[in-house]
């Protein structure tokens, strides 16, 4: 018989009845009835009930055995009487009498439970976070995540991908985070820096002709933490292609997310492959932002139109004299919401930095109620019910400002409306693509135009475009993969041109010697032969919170540094010695200690 | 039709002929023929040849693209003439006629040529890496790798584990190599390191109750460049399990490492599991080192007896007085070698520290020949032919030292003779495992017992054999995977029981408070329930070097750095910014330059 086991803890079952069996695993819970004792013997794959009489010659080590010991036990297998059958285990058909008892690993008195439901607090999880990973469901997140990268993985080569693995020391890149840079201890006063991401790197494979790259790559930014952004390093599934379009980007890629969803979705309803592509103009105009939440079933539309030279005054000055923009957002069956409920709103908006939320009631009876509606020509205030696809019993809000500020808070108000009435719909992934982003905008302050996302995307229509069109009218081959109004992803069609390159760059005032001295490692590498290519990088953490439905980040990551970027387990960061600093050639230089009054 | 490409490069065939195709690719090779132009049109997955008559529209294009240049062709497929036919091109039956050609991009003069066998210095090739990796065989090697690591996660997983990312920013570890620092900004004065292994997170995993890890694992060792050790990181197929014993971690990595062998092996023969298992001193005695290379046939054998108290007096006194221990080193069919032979293999001796190579010569004939046999017995010169398994027409060489160097000088002389005979077996990966390394060694210097490998490793015995038996016969459960003389892991049975650990610590010197202070992690954890466990971490890039059969591991890396610990192309590590080392609480501290005379 195994030293440890012949089963793991998760395998008996009725048919195993009479068998002698060896199991190992930790005491979850003991149950002491008297002359009977029940131990929850657990290990990663289950639990199963261990029984002991009194009168047996095990029961004292049995009974001494603290919780999370680790115990193997050598027993029969029995079936249990049918009003002791727990249906909820795989294993609660059966138990095991035991007859062999042997301790390898006593506990100690636990600083936090592993059985149970009990909240600890996060400092004292992650300080034993081998203790915190044996409960159920920080465990189960943990295995999901393994079983959903694993997946991807599969998913990528069955596309024709090969993984790669790009350098993790290497140079400071221009992606506009902090870096965390190493001291080279052989180029004194020199550094390495951890990658932000392999874009230089996936680029450079293309321009090598590797044609299709993938990585489950760990990326490294000095950021402060946030609930969706983990100190120091993240995965992102990044990719890469060469020769294609934009449309080929999002068919290689969307068979491997809706896959990924579908497996691991466990009922919940998964956008199916082709994602709506959404033009960034529509995404603000009718989301109010580029990560539309498309669960969230509201249409903001825009109705300046119907206020420009109406009785509303104030909106109609801002329309004339500013060029303000009014967009509605509407609130299905809303009608019947008591004033206050309007006077809440208003009151949110005004903490919104906006100055109030004006509205229109049209209620069941077809009559119209609210300030605007006092004062807005009736025609008007019906023309709004029908350009915002209202009927009797909705209401409608309004945001009204500069056209893209306008945009932004009607997007905050359709989220705010959303979440009043309940109408977000749950158990659902909704995917979609935002497209066509704009390649320049005009800084208002300084009048000058700027790239708009990313300056090394290629832009619609190309040198042709750069060199004919209004800057500002240029859509570049940029992309958000978005789910659940969650931007996993951006992308592009990546400028593979040097001469491209050049005239983008002069057209936000950088001359051709800016350009070389900045980013003359790519530009180089595009002189000798360059494909057309493009890609993009899902965030893996992401998805592993959206599809483990946590919201906090270091729920899905199994040894997270706390927000105050600590490894509280193995004690990182920490204080090294005379010796390393002189190897490395460098020296601390504290800030002063604080005073002492 | 797709704006690049309707096939790749490798893709089409004398079916496709007269079909109309688009390609997408590099500028391989130009032959001018006068009045026929021919181009080898190459992407990732082959090479395709596009031919225009000097009549056609395009060939003007075609003729001014210098090569790597990368080319858009559109045009009909036609069958070559059979004279023509490649056959070593899988599209050697076809050419494409050009039709249309657009330009992808232009490229400049090449530092280094794609085409062709050319050898260019390593400093070249690395600051143009993108188009070193466009040459054949570096391009298969990158693609080989893919696929290696690949098969080996697929394998893994079917071996029911998981895979999960341990921290890349963590806390120095007591591997024993240099770590690489990263400065804290939000704790001035303190560093991450990156992990040299994760071994202490793997152990963790298990405390935690993960059963079956793995993950193919960056690792990171501030230690210089060697033809096998790339400087910097490296990766190893890192994996642990639970409740098992030696036998059960070879039953479930052997079939990976023999799967992915023989799936690469490309007609070379791999050993089938189980892998051969030999005990250490068996390793030492029989092959002279820990490390065997079974591909070489000859064996080494004890042959002390026959020397002791007898007519060879140098060897009988070193025995007798100092304890020595003579091992001879077959030399099949060298009988017929001249003096000369014997002479050189002399001087390489004495160039490698020992005071010379006695041997003896077996002839054809039966005579016996060389100085040793001139002196000692004849009984005894028949006695060592027997012992060592000899015939007429063979030689023997001896090692004649203190135990353990004469089995390290016998182990080299056993690889140096086999080099001379050319008996090397080709073509072959032949596995084992070396076991029972001794838990203990004799500091000859101190007089001290210490540890001889991983302190951290279960004694065989437990800790009655701690308690009960000499040290010095205590084995551990620890064992190395060797592969074709390559050490490709190290591995154990881990010690998981603090009341173990602080026993051999004990007996190798240390307190109980030694251990705590310096181990107190690990040794904390073991405190809430510890599962038996144990495991290993082939080197991935060994892996590959022993498939790709390349000597040198950079051969086998994208963008590995060169030997000063440089990566010429992205120009890490480089300087930083004033600013940067403020914010991380860090000034330089620069070796004083060197004075001018």
């Amino acid at each position: 018989m195994h030293a440890y086991r012949t089963h793991t803890c998760g395998a008996l079952t009725a048919a195993d009845e009479k068998a002698t069996v060896r199991l190992s695993g930790w005491v979850h819970r003991k149950r002491d009835h008297g002359n009977l004792l029940f131990v929850d013997l657990r290990d990663h794959y289950g639990l199963t009930q261990v029984v002991c009489d009194v009168s047996s010659p095990v029961f004292a080590a049995l009974e001494g055995a603290r919780t999370e010991s680790v115990l193997t036990v050598t027993g029969r297998v029995v079936k249990r009487s049918p009003e002791t059958v727990n249906p909820r285990l795989p294993t609660g058909e059966i138990e095991v009498v035991a007859e062999a008892v042997e301790v390898q690993s006593t506990a100690e008195v636990l600083p936090l439970q592993v059985a149970g439901d009990q909240e600890f607090p996060e400092d004292l999880r992650l300080r034993y976070r081998y203790l915190d990973l044996r409960r159920e469901e920080v465990h189960a997140n943990m295995v999901l995540r393994s079983r959903i990268i694993t997946s991807l993985r599969r998913r990528m080569t069955e596309q024709g991908f090969l993984e790669y693995q790009t350098p993790i020391l290497t140079a400071s890149s221009p992606e506009g985070a902090r870096d965390f840079l190493v001291p080279s201890r052989l180029h004194p006063g020199q550094f390495y820096a951890l990658p932000q991401a392999p874009q230089q790197f996936k680029q450079l494979l293309m321009v090598a002709g590797f044609d299709r790259y993938f990585q489950i790559a760990p990326c490294f930014r000095d950021e402060d933490s946030r609930a969706d952004r983990s100190p120091g390093e993240f995965y992102q599934l990044d990719f890469e292609m060469s020769f294609v379009t934009q449309d080929d980007v999002f068919a290689a890629i969307e068979p491997v997310l809706e896959g990924v969803f579908q497996e691991f979705a466990n009922g919940r309803a998964v956008t199916p492959a082709p994602f709506p592509r959404i033009p960034y103009d529509e995404a603000m105009l009718k989301y109010g932002s580029d990560k539309p939440d498309l669960r969230n079933p509201l249409i903001i539309t825009d109705v300046t139109e119907a206020f420009a030279g109406g009785g509303f005054g104030l909106f109609a000055k801002l329309i004339d004299g500013k060029g303000a923009a009014v967009r509605a957002i509407p609130a299905p069956g809303a009608a019947g919401r008591p004033r206050g409920w309007f006077d809440k709103l208003n009151d949110w908006a005004r903490e919104n930095g906006a100055g109030g939320l004006g509205y229109i009631v049209y209620g069941e009876g077809g009559e119209t109620k609210g300030p605007i509606a006092k004062n807005l020509e009736a025609d008007r205030v019906a023309r709004i019910k029908e350009m915002a696809g209202l009927k009797d019993g909705d209401a409608v809000f309004f945001a009204c400002d500069a056209p893209l500020k306008a945009a932004k808070f009607a997007g905050l108000v359709r989220t705010k409306v959303c979440d009043e009435l309940d109408m977000l719909e749950t158990g659902a992934f909704k995917f979609c693509w935002t497209v066509d982003f704009p390649m320049f905008e005009l800084n208002e302050d300084s009048g000058q135009i700027e790239f708009s996302h990313n300056p090394f995307s290629m832009p619609q229509g190309g040198l042709e475009a750069l060199e004919t069109q209004d800057p500002l009218t240029i859509k570049a081959f940029q992309y958000d993969i978005v789910c659940n109004g969650v931007e996993l992803s951006s992308g592009a069609i990546r400028n593979h041109r040097p001469d491209i390159m050049y005239k983008a760059f002069e057209i936000a005032g950088y001359s051709k010697e800016h350009v070389e001295e900045h980013f003359g490692g790519m530009l180089n590498a595009f002189k000798f032969g360059a494909p057309p290519h493009g890609g993009a990088a899902p965030g893996v953490d992401r998805m592993v919170m959206l599809l483990a439905d946590e919201p906090n980040i270091r729920e899905v990551i199994l040894f997270p540094m706390n927000g105050q970027a600590q490894d509280l387990l193995m004690q990182a960061p920490n204080g090294v010695s005379a010796r390393q600093l002189k190897e490395l050639h460098i020296k601390l230089d504290l800030p002063p200690e604080p005073k002492k009054d």
